[in-house]
């Protein structure tokens, strides 16, 4: 399987740079003494997530006539409003497949973009993709499983390179598997000596244990509902998988109680909104097991409901 | 009496580079349509608020053996963490003498990077400061009341007239005026055509009310301190109240409901975490009053206790 290189993310950084902000690594001085802790706020980008890194370069690749048929995605949330943002700023129609159970300020934020939401049953995201694509015309923009959208992630790993050359460790949190897969292409390149770290939740654990088992293992839909990271309950497709292989060092697996408490590290320390999914990769940092030297720790969305956050802060 | 020019700000971003975020200017395309929405989130500094920049600029400045006899402060808040910050950072003793009703978030991240904190009544921090100078030999550094940490404070404005060429306007909450007067100088003289507002809580309106008489009005301590935004509750020195007049175009009040509102919208579409007083400008923006074209709201720090944040978050 082809895998993708550190030349076609630099691509991908031209590309996106007048849509998406290079977000600052920020110094966080409340981190372990021998392993000096930076923060890559992504919660900051217009959507709220990494996701538009992806977005804006899978769209911005597409020749103009193809893209003017719209583009069709399917999303729990934040790849959703990165599609539909990309989409508008194109000036181009999306639609959007979101599952009933996605929370609602997700679905509100993909329409606010004026994106055509289709909500489907748990389970049949990917089926309903596939007829709305058959309907419209238009192209789907898979979550992870494309080149185009693991080389817009990838960015975020130039970013790191630049701005802390001296990197000894990133870690980053692993569903779909596309940002762990572009991150850890352009650290391989551009840091050779850094570790790269996955992050899950003990509780959507797949990719750990397809790494352990040497191919991909599979884990119910019903089992990866049951953390509380709505965004890290996918699993890698063949294509992320065989990058994971190649550029992950290990993956670090953390309880549901200790992503709340990263939540609250972030909120109390950082003063940033980190939805639970976006936390998991400091959870993963407090549990002491990266090697010393300067870590970063991408704090990777922040689109949560205001209530579920305030219930988070208190508990 | 002599006010700071851009000369001295500009020198200012010099001296502290090394030990201050160059935050970014944050899009926030959920802004008005015809007031296209910036963010300037100065909570993702070190101490969580932008009173680092004027803390590592005056003791910067200070000559080697006048700075090894530390140095003193007096504040409710973040310009304590800043000293302290500051302090460690160049090895010397930090005395931060805190009113005892100041949030435990805050005392707690004073002493926690090493400053001896003094805690004395409302009212009496600038007597206890006396003190502790008389005593200690070490140097006050003022909140605002000092050119150099005016200087500091304005560096944010370099980087706004930087990033942002175009800016339209620039609005700013006003306490003690420190950070009004810095920026405001700054996009002064760097982007002439821009308007630059204070905002303040209409329960500590001093300043807008000053302004008005063309003379410093005071409000009583027990006035002001009726705000949930703690940090907004100090009046203008003689200093700062003549660099406001230079400087601003206006002073835009606020209600608490406004307030709250802006704290909320700030978590929700920005992912950042505001205290009361950092979410001030982002209340007066939400006025509509200022002129159309690009704008740009401090949002000046993120310290506040979680119970609290919560609470707003629901309320």
């Amino acid at each position: 399987m082809s895998l993708i290189s550190v030349g076609e993310i630099q691509a991908a950084a031209q590309r996106i740079r007048p849509y998406v902000l290079c977000t600052p690594l920020i110094p966080a001085p409340w981190g372990d003494r021998d392993r000096p802790l930076f923060l890559k706020p992504e919660g900051l980008q217009s959507v709220g997530a990494f996701k538009v890194r992806g977005a804006f370069n899978a769209i911005g690749r597409l020749d103009a006539a193809t893209r003017a048929r719209g583009v069709v995605a399917y999303s729990s949330g934040n790849h959703a409003q990165a599609v539909a943002c990309a989409a508008a700023r194109f000036g181009i129609v999306a639609h959007i497949v979101m599952p009933r159970e996605t929370p609602q300020v997700k679905i509100e934020a993909t329409r606010a973009h004026g994106a055509e939401v289709v909500l489907c049953e748990p389970g049949r995201r990917e089926a309903v993709a596939a007829e709305v694509v058959e309907r419209t015309g238009g192209v789907l923009i898979p979550p992870f499983d494309h080149p185009d959208v693991i080389a817009g992630q990838g960015t975020i790993g130039l970013e790191i390179a630049e701005d802390l050359p001296e990197v000894a460790s990133v870690i980053v949190p692993v569903s779909g598997g596309g940002l762990a897969s572009g991150i850890g292409t352009a650290i391989r390149a551009l840091a050779p000596a850094a570790t790269v770290f996955g992050a899950e939740p003990e509780l959507a654990a797949d990719t750990a244990a397809s790494l352990a088992a040497g191919h991909r293992v599979d884990w119910s839909i019903e089992d990866r509902n049951r953390t509380i990271a709505d965004g890290l309950r996918s699993q890698p497709s063949a294509l992320t998988f065989a990058h994971l292989r190649q550029v992950l060092d290990g993956v670090i697996t953390v309880s549901e109680n200790e992503i709340r408490d990263a939540v609250r590290e972030i909120a109390l320390r950082a003063n940033l909104v980190a939805e639970p999914s976006g936390a998991v990769a400091l959870a993963a940092y407090r549990r002491g097991a990266t090697p010393p030297g300067p870590t970063v720790v991408i704090v990777s969305g922040g689109n949560v409901e205001l209530g579920m956050l305030a219930q988070i802060l208190t508990g």
